[in-house]
């Protein structure tokens, strides 16, 4: 069988239908559908659809807004607000959690800073607990967050890094921001996937090897991630297929091409192209002109949304009051 | 026949080989090899070449540095002698030259920020000469240098903004500094290209309609661009090359497929590629992810050329005193 | 007379004050007071009161939002209004005009760069009335704007740049940004002042020689200006009077401290300041910490107050969807 | 005794003498000038010395290079050869060495990010080493680098995030290196200070309450830090300073100034500033303005300084090649 590799479950579920044309058999989806924006909850509940789908059992949670890029301050603050309703679903919160926030990737490079940018804007108490030796408040609960980097800058695993600041400050909670790829140019900057099975060995962009995951860390983690590259592979692969749907349209091709189409259809091109584009895949990211902005603002919906899910009696205007 | 669409001289002169496996006439080439870095002189010398070209009448250099990207600062040095030596074998250069430098691109988009950035670095001593009432010195020479933004966000374009600078301050010569597209990712960020035809309409990246060049603006032109993307249509037309080249290899492909190849093979394919790209390739770039420190380097390389050809009496060694 | 050195005509009429104990004549004063902010609007109506204030004689309009550092979305889109309302107010604007909006300061100089961050939010549409041959148009008016960069980086004066740039593109109407030094830290980034007296000599941070102004460029200039800096000088000066002002309250001070009071007390002390620091002052600045945000979010509310000022047809919620 | 409080070992001294007009007991200083740099050798033999100085026992090595804003390559490569004997001589460094590089510090607020843009271009090896199961090398040592982020945006003492990873990966030594503030303008951006006790509560800018010393973290620490601010109390307390001078030599003043200069001079002074200064001592910051160069130029040094002195088998030359 062959390996999906993604980093959103939703497109796992895609390649699945594309190439059997079925649904995969251990999986749940459930999809909810609003005027600006879609929810979809893809629900992996045994093994088998864990291998079927190449992520671990758990609760993947979409949210597809297509405007997000263009979107004004009420549809920002409305994602902000789908968002930590999700979140609150997936996990209980309450003024007694200790959370720790991770902000992933490389803030060197933009569209994997998305991480580091939101940990910016996290709104963190854990401090003002420790100095009046507080365990609890009514509008703020106990939040700290760090972006330790990529393995690149650091020679550690991430997953060692937050291993031993856990052990240290011993939160409830571990929850990871961390910029994906998408297979497909349109969900870039506007998808946001929230995932209770933290972020595992292979998946997300960079070096991630130990997982962070309930498994390793000993607390859950919550990965929220959003695609800001799409890979060249998968690029160079999509365009291929808009040629030969092109060509077929305009009924182009000779009949050996069809065949050769066989030939070709199939993981198999995916693996080849990823071949021949290995000698510059490494340092080659496909990405959108205004990914400055993008990430700013994408960034922003983020942190609001777990600014408002973490802390009891903070809503998304006292953010900004606390904030900058 | 076909237009043949790239930034670099010595790209269209490939495909132009490529294509009819003839060297294009009305085109003179030649080559100096060294130990880390090749030029490549070539002169458009009639209309007929220029057509081929699809380039005007004039001299492009290039230099390529295949180990710019990881160069110690002995090479850096290295190569900006090299180009003044080019800059200077190309335009006279003295004491008495009044020079505009140009730094085309937007400063928002990091691979488009070259000349903005060499700009920054640019040794400019217009104001002196104006406060003193100064007509020339041994020196230094008469150097002003802006960055006009590009059309997207200034509504204007660049060639009117410039030319009216130059009605009002009235340089001899403007060198322009632009940021290229590459047709291979091998050339971006270790190619350099200088010509004395200006940059004129449709080449470059972005908003140029009016030509940067002696028709428009009176006085000479010179261009000095460096590929820092590769587009996206090139990057896919590439990889569908190098797919049939390793199947070829494997001889992995019945013989219907090479019949295919035939209907494929030509710019027809490119078009047809960049036809379906279209929807996302106004906004998608193909860049190296260590982008952002590559244009450093670069602008540093290029601006302290520029400052030891453009004035007389500094060196690489004075060019750091004076700047910061 | 003592020259009184600010760029607010507020902060000029405030030392006027001090040192005569009464208003200015030739300078009428009207105050609005809100519940987040206050509206100063200063009339300059003779040259007694302009050579008394060391401006020229126009308008002075100053919005002072003190908690625009925390200000929530709410407050910001608010305050964008104000300052539509205060334009309009100050210049007549319809579809029918041609406005070129100027950022003034060095983009690489963060408490310098608000007038190039502000340009770059703006809604120019120039190029498509060039492109479509269009006069005019109900929803859009006719705007470009441009970041000339400063004479250190350019070597030419800022006026003549636009001044050639008002020669080629003919508008009818300067917009200038720029970032203003203030003689109260609590100034800093929650004043924004309007002036239609443009830019003039010796005003502004940084080299502007060539007044932007009626005079030079032979149309209306209205100057929107924002304290992003105290300059050093003014700083040591507010702290040596508040000094002496706790010393007399904790009337720690012997008589002879008195005397040497009044011996400092004036301009003298100031100009003194100035020639001590001179040796750093230049390279020096006073700014707060969280500079870098706050640039951010007063570009965008100067932005949005100019989108919607312009263009007849566009409101705050229609700006960010054609923006990023 | 009054408390002396200054990152700069040279500088307490400075003050110790200008108060007491004696060199401290208990304090062994060694001067060694050189044409472009001086090397202050301060060590702190007992805990008299430690008291009088506000600093703990051990060594603070200063190298002074005045003209390091304006140097050329050849002048920062010496430095960066300068620190690294500097740093051999205060702690053995050899092949089978383990190091942990900290950058402390905020990266969004400039002059604060000097650490972590030291980070950035530290050449990580731990990976490689744990990947192949290697325990030492000939060309390379084991080093891993992480920039934690200050309290104020991670809720977490810096401290507490250090030790976790140091119990994680437990590295033999840790050389942290941080922004300081100086006392004298002059010294910004020229001065680095080397010490072999750590960082320590109070000391540095920003929050290090938990020190990042031996003591704590059971290893020992060497301290790599470079003033990058002036913080404003100090300048304006300079400034007196150099009006009163400036009086003095213009006899501008009569007897009584004297008699209140006798007044003001001592630590008193300094601290009424602190006092009058407070309410926006907290947000401002005095600092050059091309900080960001300055910063990138003196991460550089730092960072080469470092590469050389921990991998035994690394030059200048081979660090650009490695990196970027």
């Amino acid at each position: 069988m062959l390996q999906i590799r993604t980093d959103l479950a939703i497109e796992a579920r895609e390649l699945y239908k594309e190439r059997n044309n079925i649904e995969v058999s251990g999986v749940e989806v459930e999809k909810e559908e609003k005027n600006d924006y879609t929810i979809t909850r893809v629900k992996i509940v045994n093994e088998y659809g864990a291998n079927q789908m190449g992520k671990p059992i758990g609760n993947y949670i979409t949210i597809e807004v297509p405007a997000l890029k263009k979107a004004d301050q009420d549809l920002k603050d409305e994602i902000s607000k789908v968002l930590a309703k999700e979140l609150k679903a997936l996990h209980k919160l309450d003024k007694s959690n200790k959370t720790l926030v991770v902000g992933l990737g490389n803030w060197n490079v933009t569209p994997d800073a998305l991480g580091p940018k939101v940990v910016d804007k996290i709104l963190v108490t854990r401090h003002y607990f420790e100095a009046y030796k507080k365990i609890e408040d009514e509008t703020m609960a106990n939040v700290s967050a760090i972006s330790p980097g990529v393995m690149g800058l650091t020679g550690i695993e991430t997953g060692e890094i937050i291993k031993g600041i856990v052990e240290k400050i011993k939160p409830d909670l571990v929850i990871a921001v961390d910029a994906l790829a998408s297979r497909k140019m349109e969900r870039v900057s506007s998808t946001i996937q929230i995932s209770d099975t933290g972020i595992n060995p292979g998946s997300g962009v960079g070096n991630k090897r130990k997982g962070l995951n309930e498994e390793y860390l000993g607390i859950p983690v919550i990965a929220i991630g959003v695609p800001t590259v799409v890979d060249a592979a998968t690029m160079v692969n999509d365009t291929i297929d808009m040629i030969i749907g092109e060509m077929k349209k305009q009924s182009k091709v000779g009949s050996n091409f069809y065949s050769m189409l066989e030939e070709m259809e199939s993981e198999d091109k995916y693996q080849l192209i990823k071949e021949v584009l290995n000698p510059y895949m490494g340092n080659v990211m496909v990405t959108p002109k205004e990914v400055d902005d993008l990430i700013d603002d994408l960034s922003k919906v983020i942190a609001n949304g777990l600014n408002i899910s973490l802390h009891p009696g903070i809503d998304l205007k006292d953010v900004n009051r606390y904030l900058n």
